[in-house]
């Protein structure tokens, strides 16, 4: 077999012609005590910065990457984000000024545990052992030299009192990183931020910036994140670097000047990384049909099955181009990184934030999992922050963040939230109110319903709509100045198309409840034609009422004349002709209420109706209280709240 | 923090004075070309063996195990499955002999890499270098002699002739390990077992067991177990086996009389499957109170978090009874193990097999999935091989199947299949029909749907009935002298108390289809009071149609003439007072048919009504076809079958 190509396979070290390097002179206090002097931090940008330095947007990268996110012109190498950012893509780099720099503690142009320090004799540093300082400066020109490029560019000879900090880099943050990422981004004369986007790691940064700084950034973008490694990958986290720190070659973490580095030991960890980053799935697609029929490499490690041969591929060539000690540095940060375990402390993280978010997550990503985003999302709703959500259904695992099909799903929500909605909304979208001449009668009854809505809602109120669909009741309020607006919606479109229209909607299945949400913390919560799918729905009209000042239903009514007389004269099971006119047996619906059901469901869940109305959308009529609505009506609204 | 407790922690070297040794003398070929010599096979029996050696229970263990799976005594050290093996439990050694041989390749008593052979000078065995050889013999009894316990319980001085196999050790095979398991039970004069149970190794060796060797078991329990490897277990094994290959005292494998052994790569090794053993449900529960409080252990591996130290205590502990060896013999085993990567190829490995099946899987076991278990269910089935499947729902991940809590959810199937339906089904049993007088009037209709049901069905054909429940009815028609009878249900007290009358039932979401099942497999399937939780009934009946030569649907008429009276009166959706006498709005059920509802659903899936029964429960009458059944019956039975 072929060994299957992997997200790896893009690597190798950025060009150096568009690398530039920041030099921070002086001291750098790192967050758990530690001290560096005279950091580099290498990047690359794309686009211009505009005159009010309002337009860039930060873009940080995951533990194996580097500063190279995209090309520069078409005869450059690839970058590892290639599909989003670059001109007319969703990251547009002929609208924003886009920057991408090397982490703090990696090995590809910015300070880290392979860059050079220098040792005073006698002096402060104590932990290299005189023999690893006199190799270090004897062969500090040898071969492996290459592959830890660091803090220079020049050719000059090495200063004999130079060494690598190697095991000694001290313990670094994702806070630390972010700071460096500040002193850049300041060097340039960018005050805020239009936006920081990153997936993996680079999410950690980016939520970072979020918590951290506020008023540092627009919007924050997270793709593939988490407020914390689970247990399980802190556990492969601990075991990759077991890996490294026990193979003979690491020699303490001075080996740079040693003929041979730990690249058993990093090779393992990287193969480790490997099955992390895919879904169990994935694997079965990849290496199934040739299991028995490994491709022959040259290599110590095992090549038994398909899947051997490609992790001793993968490991083998992660060490031409990356560094053990770096390795170790980055990964230890990501496991230090704890914006909280539970609800109080996620909110208390995120409580200063006054940033917009996108928050992304892939259904088959099991390191950093959707249900770790969607704890990132509640603690953002309970705080009134503004959040929009969606978890891409992919089978691609973690990876997925960098894979080009995934990409195109989740780039239209990053396009839209980089937006600007504040002068082109007015202008980009359609008006709420059509042409009703050309409409459909479907179209018609739907707007009949949403103008209804829209009266029982007090001008200024918060509104969450759930099943908000693609949008257009929120955005109609949005244009009538309600300010806190949120939507909660699952299909997929559905939320592209919130988004396009600015709004913060939330990919949500509302089975579950409400718990993303406070007590009372809308004055309106609104269920429109989307009652009928929900299986309890006792338990969600509760948590709407305990969400809710007032809660909004409507819903199709069952209990219609038309329905009545279908049902006692042809004896089939009850059908109605517009909105929710499926057959019995694979009709998405599961409920079939009546308005008198509805009413005195809301007795048992000690409600009061206060205020309501029926209509007739095929007659495009209003029925009056006093006319049987439950018999004339064909869909109502009601009006409830907590008794 | 305490170190949490594992599975592993009850793990010694099993006591010596209830462990036996058969001893196979001569030549023992290997599946894959090599050959052993004079092979042992430690073992330990609970029980009698009764005169016509009908009772034995051959009990397989995991790749960590050993022959010591319950205490013979309550003085004596624990078993790994004390839950489920002793006097009075699901393998009851009051009723049965059982044995529990450790496994070849392994390294507490029976031959494996830690084994001694003879070496002739210039002789066939090549493999070992002079070095090795030896340093092997000049230090024969160091130390590190005790972990390696193996071929000999005397003391006789060593031969210096005899040499550890080392990674010389032929590959072996899970059917190399069932052929000296055979050789045992027939020394003890066992022609053929009553049961042969195992969980996750132990699982393959059982499905060797029924698949290799017809004729040799009643019955075959797999626990956690698969037809293959994924490929994601596949890359942890070969990781593990690169992190122990890699150790530099690992010395090509001949490092016995070493002073080092590659502990280091077996304790990495054992880490790896520490964590494919847990969920991450369970980690997470079990490491993130105290996630940055790591217990103090002396140890070369990190301990930063409170899952590091508990991996490098695990780690370590390993390596003080398990031999890097022969880790790498089983591991290497299971991942050749393979009964097919499709259903054709797992039929083919099925087809010969003649004994009953039990098979057992956990939720949350991602190492060994419910969805491999449901691979192998379903090329029984196909085969019409007699099958029972549970999913146990469990946080527990693989190492379910050994602890307590979740041993006492599937011991009671495993206690019910070892019971003898054949003797005792007619006393145990509680009559089909009874005394009414006592019954509540929902269970005077169901015996009047069962009876009309029972006499649609002719005599001695094939059932399968889709929503058995506890398997009334499938015990009335074996009763009754039919010979092939299915059961699926998914609740797991149906599913318990179907197994306890001696059916075979599988645990099966009808919402996929019927993908287990052949074309025209049985002559009737039935669906009966279970249509209407059904989301997809259309496509659900087509499966029907085409599994079973005859299709028998019962269900409530929600057009009888009560609930027509009840909606068009009260306005109410509608409700019948019996069987599904739910609230709208959290009823399970999600369809509400008519009898002239499913008569159109038949016309569409072009099938023909071939014969109906109409019923009014309440009243205990049956209705005529002539007499509206639509208006006057609440309960139809229709006999379908494809045009």
């Amino acid at each position: 077999m072929d060994v299957p190509e992997s997200t790896d396979d893009l690597r190798a070290a950025p060009p150096q012609q568009y690398v530039q390097t920041f030099q921070l002179p002086g001291e750098f206090k790192l967050q758990r005590g530690g001290v560096l002097h005279d950091v580099d931090c290498a990047y690359e940008t794309w686009g211009e910065l505009n005159s009010s330095a309002t337009n860039a947007v930060l873009v940080c990268h995951a533990i194996s990457g580097d500063s190279h996110a995209a090309r520069h012109d078409p005869t450059d190498s690839p970058g590892w984000w290639d599909t989003l950012i670059g001109p007319g893509k969703a990251i547009d780099t002929d609208r924003f000024f886009v920057i991408c720099p090397n982490v703090l503690g990696s090995c590809n142009g910015t300070t880290g545990p392979s860059s050079r320090r220098r040792v005073e004799s006698g002096g402060e540093i104590a932990g290299l052992s005189a023999t690893a300082c006199g190799a270090a400066s004897s062969s500090a020109n040898s071969s492996s030299a290459a592959s830890i490029t660091g803090e220079s560019t020049t050719d000059e000879p090495v200063d004999e009192h130079m060494l690598p900090w190697g095991a000694e880099f001290p313990d670094i943050t994702i806070l630390d990183m972010v700071r460096l990422e500040r002193k850049l981004t300041e060097s340039l004369g960018i005050k805020r931020l239009r936006a920081v986007v990153g997936g993996s790691l680079g999410g950690h940064q980016a939520l970072t910036w979020a918590t951290a700084f506020p008023g540092s950034t627009d919007l924050c973008i997270a793709i593939a994140s988490s407020p914390r490694l689970t247990s399980q990958a802190l556990g492969f986290d601990v075991i990759a670097r077991n890996a490294i720190q026990t193979d003979p070659h690491f020699a303490g973490g001075q080996y740079y000047s040693r003929p041979n580095k730990p690249d058993t030991g990093l090779a393992i960890a990287r193969m480790l990384g490997h099955i992390t980053y895919l879904s169990s799935a994935a694997m079965e697609s990849k290496f199934e049909l040739d299991r028995h029929d490994p491709r022959h490499i040259a290599s110590q490690f095992e090549q038994r099955f398909s899947i051997g041969s490609y992790l001793a591929h993968q490991g083998q060539k992660f060490t031409t181009r990356f560094d053990a000690n770096s390795y170790i540095t980055l990964s230890t940060a990501m496991d230090l990184f704890d914006l909280g375990g539970d609800a109080q402390n996620l909110q208390q993280s995120f409580s200063r934030c006054d940033c917009e978010f996108l928050i992304i997550s892939f259904s088959s990503d099991w390191l950093f999992t959707p249900e770790q985003s969607l704890d990132i999302v509640e603690a953002l709703t309970m705080l009134d922050k503004p959040v929009t959500y969606a978890e891409i259904t992919t089978p691609a695992g973690h990876d997925a963040f960098l894979i080009e099909r995934d990409i195109s799903q989740y780039a239209p929500l990053v396009a839209a939230k980089l937006a600007d909605h504040t002068s082109a909304a007015t202008v980009a979208l359609q008006p709420f109110k059509t042409d009703s001449g050309r409409e459909s009668k479907l179209t018609v009854a739907s707007e009949q319903i949403e103008q209804q809505l829209l009266d029982l809602i007090e001008p200024g109120t918060s509104v969450l709509d759930l099943g908000c669909g693609d949008g257009r009741l929120l955005e109609e309020l949005s244009r009538r100045g309600h300010q806190r607006l949120v939507g909660v919606e699952v299909a997929q479109d559905g939320i592209h198309a919130a988004a396009r229209r600015g709004l913060n909607v939330i990919d949500y299945d509302l089975n579950q409840g409400l718990p993303a949400f406070a007590d009372s913390q809308f004055d309106f919560v609104v269920l429109s034609e989307t009652l009928q799918i929900v299986a309890n729905i006792q338990s969600l009209l509760m948590e709407m009422l305990r969400v809710g000042e007032n809660v909004i239903v409507g819903f199709s009514n069952f209990a219609h004349r038309k329905l009545r007389e279908d049902f006692v004269i042809r004896g089939r099971s009850p059908r109605s002709q517009g909105l929710y006119g499926h057959a019995w047996y694979n009709t998405p619906n599961r409920r079939f209420p009546s308005i008198a059901d509805v009413s005195d469901l809301c007795t048992t869940c000690h409600a009061e109706i206060i205020g309501a109305v029926y209509l007739d959308t095929q007659a495009a009529e209003v029925i009056a209280p006093d006319n049987d609505p439950n018999l004339n009506a064909d869909f109502a609204i009601l009006k409830v709240r907590q008794l």
